[in-house]
Order: structure tokens, then sequence, then C-alpha cells
């Protein structure tokens, strides 16, 4: 499927996101659509999309699963965001800064009642609402051990991976399996998708994290800044404390974040981690690609997907 | 069934709760637990038992289901502490107050996560799920509808019961709907159930209101002062608003809570809105006793319970 496409496959999912919820309670009702009309790339229900397009050439039984894995997605933006003290997502103010934490943590809970209500509405099987239910408990324990690692010091590559794993990779890998499912494909095969999903959403985080790193703060538009200073853990700090555990602990006294940034950049290079990092990506998408070899696609748009955004640059 | 053969299930179903949470992230696993052991009375899943041991003689299919309804309703709990600033619940602190509100938007998510997962894994029929699932969105619904009346001032009859339908009573229809359709029941007979629990759901709310104002607030233990300072819309407000719009508006300016209620509860008594608040209840119950009379049932467990709710004194 080439860009054009992908574009037109994003319209549709916005204009069909903004029909979801609009009578109701007008807080309710202003606020999810604030969060709806947000600028994210809809990646997630993409993957569903274009996984049953790959394998059964149509989208249309998975289409409204779909749309709940993105408006579950935005749930968890919502609510993390109050938990990381963000202020601004897709260059928008975020929900709690602009109205208030408890506006926040109700219009999360009602997407997530929403995208529960969506899939339950859609009457889809078993195996596809368990694979959904598994991801959003998934979805809560990642977050909490992002929140557990912000204040202790020493986590290894393996307690990383399993955070990420859980915070990240679940919401990749299920958007990926459901896309499967909503066709009533077979368990084991739907698995080997989901596993491929694990591996390109650890891949797809560590890559964010190294590009943010790497590049001016103001392309990626996130808030690093706060994310160092909150203390949490990412690929390329977890590799930093390897190298030298007193590292990161000694730069963040310093307040300047553009100054902790470029240290943080210059320590990586200098140590060549960048190396490090790249080949730990590559290998995961080795690893991703392995999982599919035995998978019977009639075509190329979820691999060509992933491919693309594999060689972003921001 | 008599009062030690509740104590008995309630006790069974506190400690089938103690085992549901206890393999994740400590920060989370602690924080469910300690939700979960507050000494609630488990009145929604003895709500889901008692429907279906009334119907069919036991609740073995239904009893899951209760468990997943017990857990929905501690993740409201825990959101609406934080959102109304309450500190004690159930005589315990409430787990924004003795942690963190982060920690708390986040054991709430899990445990709407958890109350899903559970059920998902049960393999309810749609019915049940599409029940439980409403009542979710619902309830979001009912708070947003809760707060936005908190700075509006004249609400009316009408729209409270609009809230409180949404807020509360479909958390206690839904329990008792699906403690029918675990049981594949008839779904115009599980309407039928649905609507006495939307009756008899608002009856208890009145009536907690009602207590709760009249009582020495010791004895109810809950925050009454807050909710009356907040601008919280009960029928007790309601009723004075119609009788004198300014009456509350101008004792609130004394912050001296105290005060404040015994000023209402005098004024309750002067106009005589004590009788037609327990006119109102009453008639409540009636209309919950028209849903019911077609209802076959084969023992009195459930309207039995119900009475005994009715006739508390505290």
């Amino acid at each position: 499927m080439m860009n054009n496409k992908i574009k037109l496959l994003q319209d549709k999912i916005n204009k069909d996101l903004e029909a979801i919820y609009n009578n109701g309670p007008n807080s309710l009702v202003k606020t999810f659509n604030y969060v709806i009309s947000g600028k994210g790339k809809r990646i997630r229900p993409l993957l569903t999309l274009l996984t049953s397009k790959s394998l059964f050439g149509d989208y249309n039984k998975s289409y409204n699963a779909a749309l709940a894995v993105e408006i579950l997605h935005n749930f968890t933006l919502v609510h993390d965001d109050i938990m990381d003290n963000d202020t601004l997502r897709h260059g928008k103010q975020t929900v709690h800064e602009k109205w208030d934490i408890s506006t926040a943590i109700l219009v999360g809970d009602a997407m997530l009642a929403k995208s529960i209500n969506i899939l339950s509405e859609s009457n889809y099987n078993d195996n596809l609402l368990k694979s959904f239910n598994s991801a959003l408990m998934s979805v809560c324990e990642g977050q909490a051990l992002d929140k557990e690692f912000e204040t202790q010091k020493n986590i290894n590559q393996e307690e990383y991976f399993t955070m990420i794993e859980k915070k990240t990779s679940y919401l990749i890998a299920m958007p990926i399996e459901i896309g499967a499912l909503a066709y009533n494909y077979a368990l084991k095969d739907a698995k080997k998708l989901f596993n491929f999903g694990l591996s390109i959403g650890k891949a797809f985080q560590i890559q964010d994290d190294f590009l943010e790193i790497m590049s001016n703060p103001e392309i990626m538009n996130k808030s690093l800044d706060s994310d160092i200073l909150l203390g949490k853990k990412t690929y390329p700090i977890i590799l930093c404390n390897e190298v030298d555990k007193n590292f990161i602990k000694e730069i963040i006294k310093n307040k300047n974040t553009k100054e902790i940034i470029s240290k943080i950049r210059k320590f990586i290079l200098d140590n060549k981690l960048d190396a490090e990092i790249k080949n730990t990506i590559e290998n995961l998408y080795q690893e991703a690609n392995n999982c599919i070899q035995t998978i019977d696609f009639q075509s190329n748009e979820l691999v060509n997907f992933v491919n693309k955004i594999k060689t972003r640059k921001k």
C-alpha cells in the first residue's frame, strides 16, 4: 500500500473516530473529542487493518476493533500524561493541563469504557476479546513498572525489556493479532503475529527513545526533559548506567535539561553506545521477521508499513 | 436467606477477592489488595448471587461475574475519591491520600482491567458482557453529570434522577441482571429485573443521602461535609433548592459544616421535606416491585435482601 493509501486510511479512521461519541454529558463529549482529534499517526489501528488486508484482502471485519484499539491507546495517553506531568501531547495541551486532573481521569475512563463497548457491540469472538483485554491489563502493569523504575537506580536490561513489553509492545502486538482474529484466523498463527508485534513494539520504542535523545527536542515534540528529570528508564539511559552507574545521577543535578541532553548525547557517542543501540534495534527487527516466516500473506501492506516505521528519521 | 447466610457469603466473596491479584508489579498488587480488602458490604456481588439463587437455586454460574462487579465498583470508588477529594473510604485512607494521585489512577485502571479480564476468561455470553459494559459507560457519564452539577445551581429533579440513574442505579441494576443472564435467562425478563434494579438503586441512593444528612455524621462515616461544600447535588439538597433557591447558597458561606448540616436538617423538617423524601423512596420501592410482578422466583433471597437494605437505619 502506498503512502497516499495510508493517508486515505488515516483520514477515514480520523473521520470515524470523530463520529463515535457525540451524545452524552457535555463535559465528557467535549473532552473525548478533544483527545480523539489529536494528531496521532493512528499506527495501532493501521496495524490492525493492514494485517487484515495482508492476510484476507480486506479489513471490514476488523474495522471496529481497529477503532477500539485507537481509543484504548488514547485512554492510556490521557492517564499516563497525568502520571508523568506532561503538559503537551501531539502539540496540544494535555487534558489535565487544559482542564484539570478530575476531567482527565474521567475522560480516560470513558474512553476505555467506549473502546470496550465498541468491541462488545460488534460481536467479536472470545479470542479477540481475550487478546484485547490482556493487552489492557498488560498496559496497566507496564505503566506500574515504569513508575516503579523512576525511583530505582539499577534497572537492568532484562527488567527494562519486561517493562516496555508490557507497556508498549502489547499495544503493538495486540492490534496486529486482532487484525487476524477478527477473521477467525488460527490461534497458533495469530500468536506468531502477536510475537512479531512484541518484537517490533520493542524496536519502535527503543528507536523512539534513541531518536529523541539524539535529535533536536523541538522535532520530536515530546517531553524528553521531564522524562529524564523524573528518572524514567529508557534503553539509552539503561546503557549509560551500565557504563557508569553514577553518570546520569550526577548530570541531572544540573537542572538545565538542554545541557543534560547534550551531555547524554556526547556520552553515548564517546562510548559507542549508538552502535549498540542500533544493533539491538536491528536484532529486534530480525527477531520479528523470524516470527512471521511461515505466515502466508496475500500481500505486503503490513510488512511495508512496518518497514516504513522502521526507516523513519523522526 | 438469613443474616448469617449473607455473612457467610460476604466472607466467601472477601476471601476470593483477596486471591484475585497477587502476581504483578509490587506497587499495583499492594494497592489493589489494599482497596479490595476495604470493609465494603459487598452489596453488588450479593445482588448478583442472590438473583441467581432466587431464580435458579444456585449461583455457580454467576459467581465470577459477581466478583467482577465488585472489582468494577471498587474501580469507581478509587477514581471518584480522587475527583471528590475524599480522604476516607470505609474508615481507611483513600489510595490517593495514602499514596498519591498517580497510584490511585493506575490501581483504578488495573481494577477495571481485571474486572473485564475475569469476565472474558469466564466465557460469559454476549448479553452478559453487553450489560456489564453498558453499566461501565453509564457510570462514567453519571460521574460526569455529578461533577457538572456541582457548579450548576438550578438542577431539577428530572436532571437529578438522570444523573443518579447513570451513576448509581446502573451499578445496582446490572449486577441483578447479570445474575439472570449468566444462566441465559430470557432477555425480556432480565430487562424487568434490570428495571427493578434501577428503581431500587435510586431508592438506595436517596435513602443514603437522607440518612446521612439527618443522622450524626460520625455514624455514616462518609464525607458529607466535603460533598456539601463541593456543591454536590443530592435529593434532599434538590428539594431544599426547590423551596428556596438561595437557601443552600447562603448557608454554605459559613464554612462550619456542622452548623451547615444542622441548618439543612432544620430546613428539611420545617418544610416537611422529610415526608416528601420518604414518600419518593416508598414510590421507588413500589415501582421496583411492579417491575418483578411476573418474575417466577423459586425463592425469596433477592427480595429479602433488598428489604433488608430498605429497612436499614444507618
